[in-house]
């Protein structure tokens, strides 16, 4: 069952574009391990948090990914340009008015 | 740009899945408005929330979708599910590891 996970993430002061540029840096592990859609943006309001639309065949998936070298690297690179506050949410996609 | 446009909608107990049935009924009209994903789903840690994740062509098509008749109709029909407690955060699309 496609799993959403959904989140913001602080960051330090003026590192917004830097985290984004960073979590959009191409992958092609990303979809191999599951990975559906990686959304990464920015709303002007709130000038130093980036949002994630992250969606994976299975929270099983997202999970595994977590475990995986290529990914552990790229939390650990990414904590310098964090403020330490996080939000978001979970969910089990029970379906969409998009397709049968 | 992308928009995306995430949420979470409170229920009256009891009225998730019902909620869920009608957020996820077929819908040819969202996609020609510029609806690229409407994903809708559950947590059963938070029993009364309906989860949400759309992403749209552009904020104008999300904010044109809103006026709509059958929007507007889909949105009074909804009104007796939920609780009034409504979660969330909208942001524009900057990017994505899983494409150029």
């Amino acid at each position: 069952m496609t799993f959403a996970n959904v989140g913001t993430l602080g960051t330090v002061p003026g590192k917004r574009d830097e985290l984004v540029r960073y979590l959009t840096r191409r992958s092609e592990t990303l979809r191999q391990i599951g990975c559906l859609a990686y959304e990464v943006g920015v709303n002007d309001n709130d000038p130093d948090t980036v949002f994630v639309v992250e969606l994976w065949e299975s929270e099983e998936a997202h999970k595994s990914s977590l475990a995986l070298p290529e990914v552990q690297a790229s939390i650990t690179g990414a904590r310098p340009l964090l403020s330490g506050t996080f939000g978001g949410f979970r969910f089990e996609v029970a379906g969409s008015p998009l397709r049968d």
